[in-house]
């Protein structure tokens, strides 16, 4: 039986970008199984009382975050154009990736989403700019921003943020696998090792 | 010419003691030198607005600091005993290090404070636990203790204290190398790769 690795992540939230540039490979790998898990950061933070990166106080510690994250970029050899519009209000654009999964579509919209959010640096806060990417890479991004304000999808995203706060996730991306949880970019290493010890 | 690694450091921080056991294996790998920073994690914390993770008021990633810590420990197969003690006080400790270090005791005197601290669970923030230990060790404790209440000897840990949060450190352990800081025991594989390209 492949095992299952559930990935919890937020496009507007850079490490699940990086993390997300992983998967492919790490599934293949270990012949896991990934389960995208889409989830509101912000309702996170909001929950646990915890911050975004973005917020750091320490000016040493959030100067350093840029540091650091070059040198991901650099490790993975991966496109990536830091967003200036970060951070970036991402209720419908998570809203829009449960709907993407009810209409069969989610791994186009996952793609164009997280390229168009880390890649192309798009303001994908504005719904405007955001239907237009979806609709140039192909989707029906009317549809998507429509069925994103249906009550069963503003639900099903609520109950995944929640799910998430509830299983001990604090930030984005978080894993689980085998019963454990793992946070951070980071830490994709271990998770591997858990993947394959299974 | 051997590059040289820097590692700023406080005896008090359980993941400076993790990625101390780490750096013999990384300097003959890379033909590296560690040049041993003591600095005072309390000090640090105060000029730059920065706390312990001890004091995270985030409860679930308080929570998760404890299965990261057994994860490292696992990983690195080390002994590890959470002091109970912790957070302790190092002030004293931190100057005896440099006291250790104009006594020409350090690489003694440092091994016996890490492994009491994290692998006895001493509490060395207690100045006569601290003398038993050195003394039990065959170090000179007492004179230890008396030259690390010499002026010079408290100005040499503030100045590098000073030094490592004008050069951008927020936190324990920091290293650098190759003119770049790479904060955390978990950014050694960043290190070790930035030695061998150098």
């Amino acid at each position: 039986m492949e095992a299952e690795l559930e990935f919890f992540f937020d496009y507007g939230s850079p490490y699940s970008y990086l993390a997300n540039t992983q998967l492919l490979g790490l599934s293949q790998r270990t012949n896991c199984v990934v389960k995208y898990r889409p989830m509101l950061l912000g309702g996170v933070f909001k929950a646990t009382g915890n911050r975004s990166p973005a917020a750091e106080p320490v000016e040493s510690k959030r100067l350093y975050q840029g540091v650091e994250m070059q040198r991901w970029v650099s490790h993975y050899d991966v496109p990536f154009f830091y967003n200036p519009f970060f951070p970036i209000n991402t209720l419908r654009v998570m809203r829009m990736a449960h709907a993407a999964t009810q209409m069969n579509v989610f791994d186009k919209f996952h793609a164009t989403v997280f390229s168009a959010m880390w890649e192309r640096g798009k303001n994908l806060g504005d719904i405007e700019i955001l239907i237009a990417e979806l609709i140039h890479a192909g989707l029906d991004g009317d549809s998507l921003a429509k069925m994103s304000e249906e009550a069963s999808v503003k639900q099903s995203l609520l109950a995944t943020s929640e799910e998430a706060v509830r299983r001990g996730a604090f930030g984005a991306p978080t894993f689980f696998c085998g019963g454990e949880m793992y946070f951070g970019n980071d830490r994709l290493q271990f998770v591997e090792k858990a993947l394959r010890e299974e």
